[in-house]
């Protein structure tokens, strides 16, 4: 465990890279009866991040923020090698806040030589960004496992844009038993409505004006479901694509609408996610909405 | 949380039937800094079973048993059916004991609707007695990581009679970053050598006896290498199986012999473990000797 030179005035924000550190830091917390939560990201933090550690320093007496970029959720054509790091400035963002520690293993910590271990989550990790990235969710999971059993959180946050990804952990772990509650918090978007993202760095200015597209298909397609009544989930998302057609540079690789467990829906019975993937360029943004009479989280 | 009522004078042996309240325990230990050693069964207790239970009552300052026939561990057409099930035999035989909680969790309790979960251990799962259980290993994997977030453990104890299972869980404790110590128990045998296994059950008195070719194949193994200097692994194990087909009774599953991460060994290069898995009538059992020069353990 390191104080970050860095940061000498903060008397809070431990530096811990291996998992043992970070286990012995648990383990002082449930002796000393204190509750602790824990947002894991893959660092480049932005606004929706720092979010998610705000709402932990609110809900917990202790916080940990996980900085690891893990390659076994990338396929081998995806964007591993150039996704932002940008660790010193994580932890300058992280600084103003009562972040108790960070963890920050490095690959060769997490997956030991000869590593064989992965978790399948089953059907929910092969639909939506799972059927254009095998395997991303079975990466997903196995370094959430690990994680968890490393920082052994009462509860852990994540963001609602990665939808899926919020099933899939909480699937995770219910079904293997961790005694961690998911809270999954609200997105994050730029004034103009596009949801934050590390991968928005990747946009050149035409994209990113291009990207509004997917802020707007969501809002058409909750506008088509709560305003105009429409209950036909084939006829909704045939109008959110023409509308995505419209974006030269934009191209759709899902667009779908699925109930709160990803399952498949015909006919439109709320509450549901209205679920995108577009490709602006190289770049492929997911974005979602969950449409819901009472309460609309965008 | 329940005094079982046949034990009313046990001031210890809580039985636990839900992961939530084994999870209390769990925590409540933790936070009055006591140690928990955890014997993971099936039931049909043995002295096999009571010696790991020994051994984690003198290790920590709590000890938990659990008792699961785990259904994802057996294959279509395995003995799921009738693999021997004797709670109260089980509980009678633990109440001379220190065991503080016996976990009986049912198969709702540990498979939900929807069930989707399994953990892959990679190639280590697939030979030897994966070959001829498909599945059987994640099966295994995926109940120990449930049963290790249920119960966190500092340690958890298992016989060495199952050799493949305890290199199995250790890989997963250490690649999925359980805080948990694998211990791993000498297997007890009867007085004429055959390993203690709640499968002995099933042998007819004509198998029984035939069985003990099991063993008398380890020593014979054990022999050649310490005694005789065979270091071919290929004409042992020719040896062995030569000394297997006397027993008329007797059908060979494999016989081989392997390092201690189960890697493939041509040449003897000490320690190496002998591991057999041999059919009598419907009865499939397993054994294995570790062959060391200066620690024999069998």
């Amino acid at each position: 465990m390191v104080i970050h030179p860095s940061f000498p005035n903060s008397p809070y924000m431990q530096l811990i890279k291996t998992i043992k550190d970070m286990q012995a830091f648990g383990r002082r917390l449930k002796a000393e009866r204190k509750s602790l939560g824990f947002v894991p990201t893959m660092g480049a933090l932005h606004e929706g991040h720092l979010s998610l550690a705000r709402r932990s320093i609110d809900e917990n007496d202790f916080t940990v923020v996980s900085i690891f970029v893990n390659p076994a959720q990338f396929g081998p054509n995806e964007d591993f090698k150039k996704y932002p790091r940008d660790t010193e400035g994580d932890l300058q963002k992280l600084s103003p806040f009562k972040v108790d520690a960070v963890f920050l293993p490095d690959a060769a910590e997490m997956y030991t030589a000869g590593f064989s271990t992965s978790i399948n989550i089953g059907n929910i990790g092969t639909i939506l960004c799972g059927a254009s990235r095998p395997g991303h969710f079975n990466g997903v999971a196995t370094v959430v496992a690990k994680l968890f059993n490393a920082v052994t959180p009462d509860r852990a946050y994540f963001g609602q844009k990665d939808f899926q990804q919020t099933v899939v952990i909480n699937k995770l772990a219910r079904e293997l038993n961790f005694a961690t509650d998911i809270i999954v918090c609200p997105t994050v978007r730029e004034p103009d409505g596009l949801a934050m993202s590390s991968r928005n760095t990747y946009l050149n200015s035409e994209e990113r004006k291009a990207a509004l597209i997917l802020y707007k298909a969501l809002k058409l397609g909750e506008e088509l479901i709560i305003s105009n009544g429409m209950v036909n989930a084939v006829l909704i998302k045939e109008e959110l694509r023409m509308l995505i057609h419209t974006e030269p540079l934009a191209v759709i690789d899902y667009v779908e609408i699925v109930a709160a467990d990803l399952g498949e829906v015909e006919k439109i019975k709320l509450p549901v996610a209205i679920c995108l993937a577009v490709k602006l360029g190289k770049t492929r943004l997911i974005d979602n909405i969950i449409v819901d009479r009472f309460q609309r989280k965008s």
